[in-house]
């Protein structure tokens, strides 16, 4: 493998540690070790100087680096391209990183006990929070990395080369995973409950066996959100704030849930992408012309995704890890896991995209073994089609309608564009062998991809893949 | 096989032949041979006695029919309580049906010339037409058969034994099977066409080996609709009227269509169901609780289709046929073509439903070797929900979120009620392993289909199925 070759542990930046200290909300990025980490302010400035100065030292081969997930090297609910990278990277790298759940204080001994770097993220005092900024999104994402000599025009393929369930890092669970699935306010279902007490919040906690020999999920106990009180004070009625820790003296467990049901395992990233420009916090939750939280089940390993970049250095993050999900996401949530991924980013420069496959790709694609997806939302670019109030706006004009148009035609397009179709060839042929279905109707910009299939092409009358 | 065991080719109702002539719009069935038929007319109360009668005659083993597809054994546009049976069948019974696709017109000579049957159902001219009534909808459904002893609130159970290209009759093209894809005005693509001349309707005839050994079709050629003139001397600018035979004089044909491409090939049946109650003449287009067109990929051989009945007899029609079609049907049509199914019928009777897997099943199910499947529409009831312009209504109320509420509306009730779980289980469980898509956005009750792997449950835990 090329990882044992070349493996590197870094701890980037650590040579201007201590020496720039101000108060821009920005973390020192910590990674390679499990112990407290140091932790000091940089400025964004800084850190892209920084960057810059690692891009300037490129290797012959792929490097291969490591994120540890701790409160360094994650940022809490939002997108941004102000935020400070964890790495920089060239194209061609490796990056293995933590994919930490955001679901994992409903069920703290399981999720969060004994992994330092969970429990950086969730730590939350009176006085202190491991993570000083959560929202206005809910995911915790690491990163970002920043890809050297990425522009405004390129496209970013990230390869998923491998994803792995985390082991719990509590040794009474030595050997599991667990997972929640929380079927909450804002899931599709919420208002569509036939038995009492509703509206009411569900949370199943589902176990794994962390080798993956098993390959299903079965669950162990469930229980009704009751209202949980946060360090600062607060009430929560409903699952209205990400990463609250709950108190189970005050819910009550329901075992033997989904008696004998074994749930196929699909391990998958609800959440990655690039820092978009429109804005400098951008919601996780909407998904868009970046990525983010697209919720595709298909986003897993030996697949690539392909993001049209839209700020310097691309700035990549993931999160929000599945174990399994069905297309839809109905209730709000999937199996809601962490999960380790090993990443691979090629970079492709926006001049040598012409003439190939991926002509003309300025939305988010997913290429599988088997097929080719792509990925439509209600709005397009909600973030500028929808104004000053995109973020909020969002969630209150979701519906399917418009994203099967939007979905439909970026598969037209990419069929004339990429595969040489004419029009009426594409769509024919999109009606006739192309699948499209719900990905996901709990994020707002609610989603639809379609499917097209690989194998059914003559190659020699389709583009040619950039050379990588 | 059971077929060469008990083959049955039967004339049903031959023995009344011409002693009953009256007037209403009914057709005797010709079963069995390819020549022309005596043509009769015989009063519903008439038929529905000659079923009643050959009701009374059940044998110890189950029968084979036959009905060959002519323009005495199919309807042409519509499903109706009051159509005459073709056919009446005991549960168990097995029927080989010719299902005639209605866009044979498209290319004449591939798809109707050579073929009486299919001659019959096309015939027009100055002073007759084959079938006399075409419409509301647009397809050739090939029944009713009676299904002896259902009544409303059963369940009646298709499975689909068998499904095979129908080879073209014209000598010419002897071994080759053709489509039509025609990507019409009521697409979902139709007001999103990118290049001039728009809008446009465009056709795209397919190429099948009528074997099945090469399991893809190929396009042939293409070709823009023109304005076409039918034999009562109207003109159609668009594909306004069910079964124009294309002048093929009037338009030109674009060869090298989809150069190397080989769609794979799915066959299965878009329109099959049962008669509704709610209307004597019920638009073949918008599908419902009754089944019909929904156009659902999967409708496959090896799966069983489950319909409440609504109407004595049932009253089972299937037509649409398929020869490959994406989830969403997005430009209006399939691959339209000919196939040969063979159908067994197993009448569940309300009183043994209870206690089973079918427990109040009373919307259209799916059960594949792998899945169990649901379909969710616009509307779940559109005939009785939306009063009597109902089936206008329908096509002006098209949408996908609806469709998903009644969809995950019906996975969760068949979950609780066929697979024994709460509420809490089944909402779940539909999210972390259930799949939604979307059938089809072009038959005016735009239709979600769920799909739910059997494999995941222990059979110990959950309800029979009901003994057949």
């Amino acid at each position: 493998m090329v990882w044992s070759r070349n493996r590197k542990i870094i701890f980037l930046f650590s040579s201007i540690l201590g020496l720039l200290m101000v108060g821009l909300a920005s973390f020192l990025p910590f990674m390679g070790a499990k112990a407290a980490a140091p932790k000091a302010m940089l400025t964004l400035t800084a850190r892209q100087a920084q960057a810059a100065a690692n891009c300037s030292k490129k290797t012959a081969s792929p490097s291969q680096y490591q994120v540890i997930g701790n409160a360094n090297t994650v940022q809490w609910g939002y997108f941004s391209k102000k935020s400070p990278p964890v790495l920089a990277v060239h194209s061609k790298d490796y990056v293995t990183m933590d994919l930490i759940t955001h679901h994992a204080g409903d069920d703290y001994a399981r999720m969060i006990q004994g992994d330092p770097g969970i429990e950086s993220i969730y730590q939350w005092t009176a006085s202190e929070k491991g993570v000083k900024e959560r929202g206005p999104g809910v995911h915790v994402l690491t990163g970002p990395v920043y890809i050297c000599d990425a522009e405004p025009g390129d496209l970013l393929e990230v390869r998923i080369v491998d994803l792995k369930l985390k082991p719990s890092g509590n040794p009474k669970y030595a050997g599991k995973t667990f997972g929640s699935n929380a079927a909450a306010w804002w899931g599709f279902h919420y208002k569509n409950l036939s038995q009492e007490p509703k509206p009411r919040e569900v949370i199943t906690i589902y176990e794994m066996d962390a080798t993956g020999k098993q390959q299903y999920a079965k669950a162990a106990y469930s229980f009704k959100w009751t209202s949980q009180t946060t360090p600062d004070g607060k009430s929560h009625a409903t699952i209205d704030y990400p990463g609250i820790v709950v108190d189970h003296g005050k819910v009550k467990e329901t075992l033997n849930v989904l008696n004998g049901v074994k749930v196929p395992l699909r391990l998958h990233i609800g959440a990655m992408g690039l820092a978009p420009k429109e804005a400098d916090i951008v919601n996780s939750i909407p998904p868009g012309y970046f990525g983010g939280n697209m919720d595709n089940r298909h986003v897993a390993a030996g697949t690539s995704m392909y993001y049209p970049v839209s700020v310097p250095g691309a700035l990549f993050s993931a999160g929000d890890a599945h174990a399994a999900q069905g297309d839809s996401e109905l209730d709000g949530t999937a199996i809601e896991t962490s999960l380790v991924g090993k990443f691979q980013f090629i970079l492709h420069k926006q001049a040598k995209l012409a003439g190939t496959i991926l002509d003309k790709v300025d939305y988010p694609l997913l290429e599988t073994p088997d097929s080719w997806i792509v990925h439509g939302f209600t709005f397009r670019n909600y973030l500028a089609e929808l104004g000053p109030d995109a973020q909020t706006k969002i969630f209150q004009l979701s519906s399917l309608d418009p994203a099967l148009k939007d979905c439909s035609t970026k598969l037209r397009d990419f069929l004339m564009n990429g595969m040489n179709l004419t029009e009426d060839e594409a769509y024919s042929l999109m009606t006739v062998s192309g699948d499209f279905a719900i990905t996901q109707v709990v994020d707002g910009n609610w989603g639809v991809h379609g499917i097209i299939p690989k194998a059914m092409f003559n190659p020699k009358q389709i583009k040619p893949k950039p050379v990588a």
